[in-house]
């Protein structure tokens, strides 16, 4: 016997599992169309060049290479946004009004596998693009709250920030690009011991120290934007904080703020956004289920300038957290002697929308009646004694 | 400015391209649904070693390769049914009845790219799994006639072949495995010339010669199988041809047979086929549209011995002979100065069925109905004046 092994972090997805993520993704889907989104598909894997292009580089280091015959280096796309963008790089330049482009992908990257992390995972989002200000941010943070109450999720969150606020403070600091980044990785971990241990050792003003150590837990309301010394002093950190506060309202008139919580510990890991940033998660969940931002500088460097802002959603996680809720129909299996009446009965069956499996090994009506008996599933049998 | 190119045969699909796409995978789905095939979901990739399992030597040289970071070597999956035929001996053994599955699914292949021939191409397919005899293989042609119909496609045949008839005259004549796979090529590529001249050199039976030399020409009805000279000589090829007489009389009782031609030079690239095989095609096209046929032996390489039949179409060369049809809703796009007011209505429309699109920048309805006349599609603009 040949070896059946499927790599590592892999997996085959079975009936019941597949109808959990077409739900997900149907539900998903009619949501994004009725905001006016159209589906766009792009290629499995793109030169890495493209991927680089405001990926971190975390994800780089996650990416599924190989060589291309026609000489460059391919990735298998580790997301959709960059692929996204360089699409309507391409294609969309001379498109009108904002475009608003919707994707169900699935994505690569080399991760240590375990619970609701596999190597290849499908993602469905949104991308606004071409349209900057609170009320674009607020329609793709609408469409994400309302797409995990389509889809049945009642007890989750999402964590709102606007990465101007960190950035800003980082920016007056003047700490070297190694320390930012080793900052940058503690707020997001939330590792409080190592942060301060880390600041105490920076060469930089007191006010921006604690500023940035209290960073990791605040969240709650608007208020924790009052918890942060120092604000007040830096012009970036305040602007964006406004911007936050301006986007809690719009999120109010769209009816979605009682799932929003602000969290000035969420960054995102990924090097293109330039603003908004939030995650969606469960509470009880030790993974996230949604993300995304404003990234008006990523289009500029496919030669398109343009503001952009989107999500993406985890159909597997979700699929994890949800099951098999909906009630199968019970299909027909129709056996007998004469397949020209089995075959006139089916289809006739087919026609009223039912599903119909046919005998197709001539078994007797006993054989069938056993059969049955030993599944685990339901049919209804329909067995043709007629001749002609 | 980044380079924005994708790599070589790899395209984007736009709205409008993955409309017709989406149109014909659910058109082909709720076919085979009602048929009571339940739809996997393989892994994108697999190592080498499975996907080498049963594939002809021309797919091997057109994998895309990379190595595992585990070691193994991995390669982008060319076509689905090795990997359903492994992911049912690995989940499956312990299942009731023959098995109906069906996938969606892209496959990537290292081809010269020419119209309707990418190097990821997407493919729907059915595999009915533990069912041998006639009645199988006449439910999957039948599946396969009748998705065409469905997608409406008018104008179509089907070819149909037992291979056996090929295979058994071949094994007579005792050639070496190069001559086999020579002669193999030249009858599949119709190239009488070559064949004649190839056929003379070789030390066998003159009958025999003559009936190998015939093949590429034989298509029509069943008669062609009374001009293959040396036939009833031959106690395979003759099992074989009582095969194909019988699966024709099915698909006349499945009422199908209207598009299907017997063509004795259809023999299928891949090496796992064991009985019928058939290609689905439209005269005015230079490619064919689906191929399936029986292949009783896969699946046994995997550790489970079981009888199979099925075939894939392939979406993409389906979604160039029919372009979008469907008459699309005018969205509405709702404009003006108070959003809690644009977002009310915005929701009783969706509510309704309707696709809004917000202006999430503000613009007044003169800059809104000249975008609207300058725009190529239609749109019902609705601006509220009113404030609060």
């Amino acid at each position: 016997m040949k070896n059946r092994q499927i790599p590592k972090g892999l997996r085959d997805l079975l009936p019941d599992e597949v109808k959990v993520k077409r739900e997900i993704e149907k539900k998903a889907t009619k949501l994004f169309r009725s905001y006016g989104y159209e589906e766009v598909i792009t290629p499995a894997f793109e030169f890495l060049e493209i991927i680089e292009t405001g990926t971190g580089e975390k994800i780089r280091e996650e990416l599924f290479l190989f060589m291309d015959r026609e000489g460059g280096i391919l990735a298998l796309r580790p997301e959709m946004t960059v692929s996204i963008a360089r699409l309507a790089a391409t294609h969309l330049q001379n498109a009108d009004f904002p475009q608003r482009l919707f994707y169900v992908a699935n994505v690569f990257r080399y991760v240590q596998p375990h619970v609701a992390q596999y190597r290849e995972f499908w993602q469905v989002g949104v991308e606004l693009l071409g349209a900057s200000g609170v009320w674009a941010d607020a329609e793709v943070i609408t469409i994400a709250v309302k797409a995990l109450r389509d889809i049945g999720l009642d007890d989750f969150k999402i964590s709102l920030n606007q990465i101007g606020i960190f950035n800003s403070l980082l920016e007056e600091s003047r700490m070297r690009d190694d320390e930012k980044k080793l900052i940058r990785t503690l707020v997001e971990r939330k590792d409080l011991v190592e942060l301060s241990r880390c600041l105490e050792n920076l060469d930089i003003d007191d006010g921006l120290k604690e500023a940035i150590a209290r960073l990791p837990v605040l969240h709650g309301g608007l208020e924790v934007l009052d918890q942060i010394p120092y604000l007040e002093k830096n012009k970036g950190a305040s602007k964006a904080a406004d911007e936050l506060v301006k986007l809690h309202d719009a999120l109010k008139i769209c009816n979605v703020a009682d799932n929003i919580v602000v969290d000035m510990g969420v960054l995102r890991g990924l090097d293109y956004y330039t603003g908004v940033v939030f995650e969606g998660y469960s509470p009880g969940l030790g993974y996230g289920l949604l993300g995304g931002g404003r990234y008006d500088n990523l289009l500029e460097q496919f030669g398109f300038p343009c503001p952009a802002t989107g999500f993406a959603l985890g159909v597997d996680r979700l699929s994890l957290v949800l099951g098999h809720e909906e009630e199968e129909p019970v299909p027909y299996l129709i056996g007998g002697e004469n397949f020209r009446l089995i075959i006139k009965k089916a289809e006739e069956l087919r026609k009223q929308g039912y599903i119909v499996q046919l005998d197709v090994e001539g078994h007797s009506k006993e054989v069938l009646e056993e059969k049955i008996k030993a599944s685990k599933r339901k049919y209804r049998l329909i067995y043709i004694e007629e001749r002609e």
